[in-house]
């Protein structure tokens, strides 16, 4: 599919007004970020007062940069819009080739003042009539990991990308989301991040629609707050939801936080009740914290879905065991029941002093296990036809490091795989450092691991919501 | 207060009896971690087959050591128990020096077997008829970063002290706790970690009295199972809550938790409903996520306790000081109600388009903020006689890095130590890598910084609770 939106996320050649050499500018930390992200394609300088920026060549104005523009990022002050306008026509006009403007720049509707209002209507009005999307103004722009692009003025990106994309109706949300989990002991990176600022024009419905679309995208991540285009935006949502999982993030829950929402984005209240049954009805994972939420969209995006929420929990250490059940079924989750041949695999497997099935469905393996009788255990549980997922709670011992774990858990998996025993396995590691090789040494080979028992419960709990969802019928 | 315990944390002299030179002995990483917690006093190794271990002398048998031996680690096979007892006996009587032997080594009462049993009778027979405190066996051991002592095996300790110290009953979740605070962004450091392992002699009730009295101690994490001695132990911890917070963690919370619970730890079913009346009875602070538990034991240690639960919210972007609301809200915590001359003073520091007092308590200073009026607007929430605690919620902007906001914060804060306004402030700073440094600046100058909203809110509310139990007549 192409749509108008392509060149927002792939654009062949990009202008930037409003660099300069003077690093506490805005438009300055935007150019280092597009060469920073190792954009491929053109790109060039609107300043009338230097000859290039970071090595880019600089021009007076739009109109005399001899590559392509398709996507002209403004980081320009408000005032200058009237030119701006008239120089985006003119670009239009005789070289056809610009497509998307990104106006980071603040200072318009925002301000409240009729100024500023006047100035986002002449820039829309600009854009529109020439067949130029407009993002913006006052955003913090898109990033997209994949094809190298990024028009934010934000400070360490994590550039890794992944099939994870984050759509934030707040800047400063977002940027907090993308910037803390790109900073995570192992980093969430996402494929596409979008903040639209004002939406003058370009709105968040149809962003999501996009990434609806988006093939690269294998979980949405949606914050939302009291917004003026709310029921289109959730039926973009429904949509989306269809293909993939759409996570969502909602702040004002509770009386006093509402009460504050409505100050920020003059949300009614009372508003979360009815975003909380649209999410509902539509399918839509909500999650309360944000670190719940980044592992709760990298699962979606790096593991199979359960089938459902039957959980098997198998620990090397009693105590972390119970307090994996506890956050299980803080979050409504109930252990599995073992089939007998699993559970005389199991003993067969594990120490005589292991405790296998007390309650049905978790395995104390206890600190005396060994690397390899761990790997056969979670082999063992995987198999069962009972179990939808599995819980695997590690700390290491004496007689069990972490990477002969990791080592043996490797040597085993494929051949699961090739059984096609498709369904999430949970790797708690836990003890900081101590464990820190073992995850990496997972993650490089392509199992995602967890740090905290908490987390893996939230995101294990979202993905059989989501799966329960998907067994009704959808109603968009 | 001098008891018998003093040398279990302060040792002249100690013997580490299964050191060997082999790197995957238990013993071996004792000493190792020993010599790197910087133990100063005299260490000497009882090996037969070596002369030294990573540069300690080895000396064939206990009797043989020339120096003083207050403590001795057993970290030798259950099996040398009738050698080791006899050893026991004979050193008190030739030289009276052995206070206490930590027994990490496994083997004893918790493999249910009857050699098991009389092994771990007989060394507890020994030691109490020699008048030497027995710690253990099967467990992690002590470790007191003060005092530079370090009996247990475990790889990855943080070295720093602080106020608050752990005791636990279980040895994995000791050490996922301990190892896992020390690998955080903000490392939390321990004053003394001690796990007992099977109690044979020294037992928690005993301990933790010796922690609620210990000077250097400003805050007790307490990690409890079904415990045989649990009204014991439940009156030191009453005891000790008079003295300083005891913060509880206890799993079994649910009932898929509590069966396993149950086959863990022997604990009766429902027992959890009994110790939680009891958490409530005594004072006790109870927690249930490993992650808030770190942060409120350090909010403990570092903050001044707030005389109420009436807190005020500052914030420069909207979404994330209304999740903080929301935040505060599920930990039951309310705002603040300015006076008027607080809002008189908040409105004259901060832009025009800053909202204060919508809702009351809550102030969205907005993303157009300078660092300098931040601080303070801070300093100006701070003196209002009706807050009782202050969320500073902080992102970056284009117009305000952390580094700026920071040192304008110190340079304000010390002034307000003076006119006494001691109450606690709560910084949370957002972004990750993009607050790292100005995190820093504040730790580096006694200024507790948060990374998360909801941890800082957890922390918080279980001050508020400390409070306000302590405003009733106790109970112990």
């Amino acid at each position: 599919m192409a749509t108008s939106l392509d060149a927002l996320f792939r654009p062949r050649g990009i202008a930037v007004a409003g660099a300069s050499n003077d690093p506490t500018k805005p438009g300055h930390q935007v150019l280092h970020n597009l060469l920073e992200a190792g954009y491929a394609g053109q790109m060039a300088v609107i300043n009338p007062n230097a000859s290039a920026v970071l090595g880019v060549t600089a021009y007076p104005d739009l109109a005399s940069i001899p590559a392509t523009v398709e996507m002209l990022i403004l980081a320009v002050p408000a005032a200058t819009t009237p030119a701006m306008a008239e120089a985006i026509r003119l670009r239009k006009l005789q070289r056809q080739d610009l497509r998307v403007v990104v106006a980071v720049a603040g200072g318009f509707a925002e301000t409240h003042t009729e100024e500023g209002r006047a100035w986002q209507e002449q820039l829309a009005e600009a854009c529109v009539s020439a067949g130029v999307r407009l993002v913006g103004p006052n955003c913090v722009g898109i990033i997209d990991n994949r094809n190298r692009v990024d028009t934010t003025f934000l400070t360490g990106v994590h550039r890794r990308s992944s099939g994870i994309s984050l759509l934030s109706q707040s800047g400063a949300m977002g940027a907090w989301m993308a910037l803390e989990w790109g900073a995570l002991p192992v980093p969430v990176g996402l494929n596409k991040f979008v903040s639209l600022g004002n939406m003058a024009e370009v709105d968040m419905g149809e962003v999501l629609d996009y990434l609806g679309q988006d093939p690269t995208t294998r979980a949405i991540g949606l914050y939302v707050e009291g917004n003026p285009r709310a029921r289109a935006l959730m039926e973009a949502a429904a949509r989306a939801t269809l293909r993939k999982p759409v996570v969502v993030l909602k702040v004002g829950r509770t009386d006093q936080g509402s009460d504050a929402a409505k100050s920020h984005t003059g949300a009614l209240a009372g508003a979360d009740r009815i975003y909380d049954g649209a999410f509902r009805q539509y399918g839509l994972i909500r999650t309360t914290r944000v670190d719940d939420f980044a592992v709760t969209l990298s699962a979606f995006d790096r593991l199979p879905l359960p089938l459902g929420g039957r959980v098997a929990v198998l620990t090397n250490a009693g105590g972390p065991g119970v307090y994996a059940l506890d956050a299980l079924a803080d979050h409504g989750l109930s252990l599995a029941q073992f089939s007998p041949a699993t559970k005389a695999s199991l003993r067969a497997t594990l120490p005589p002093f292991a405790s296998v099935g007390d309650p049905d469905g978790h395995v104390d393996m206890t600190g005396g296990v060994g690397p390899r009788q761990v790997a056969q255990a979670v082999a063992a549980a995987l198999r069962d036809p009972g179990v939808d997922a599995l819980f695997h709670i590690f700390i290491p011992t004496k007689f069990n490091s972490a990477e002969e774990m990791a080592r043996e858990l490797l040597s085993l998996l494929p051949g699961l795989k090739r059984n096609s025993l498709d369904k999430p396995l949970f790797p708690v590691l836990l003890s900081g450092h101590g464990v820190a090789q073992a995850r990496k040494l997972l993650e490089e080979n392509g199992i995602m691991t967890f740090g905290s028992p908490d987390q893996a419960a939230a995101a294990l709990a979202a993905m059989a919501r989501y799966t329960s969802a998907r067994q009704k019928p959808a109603r968009p």
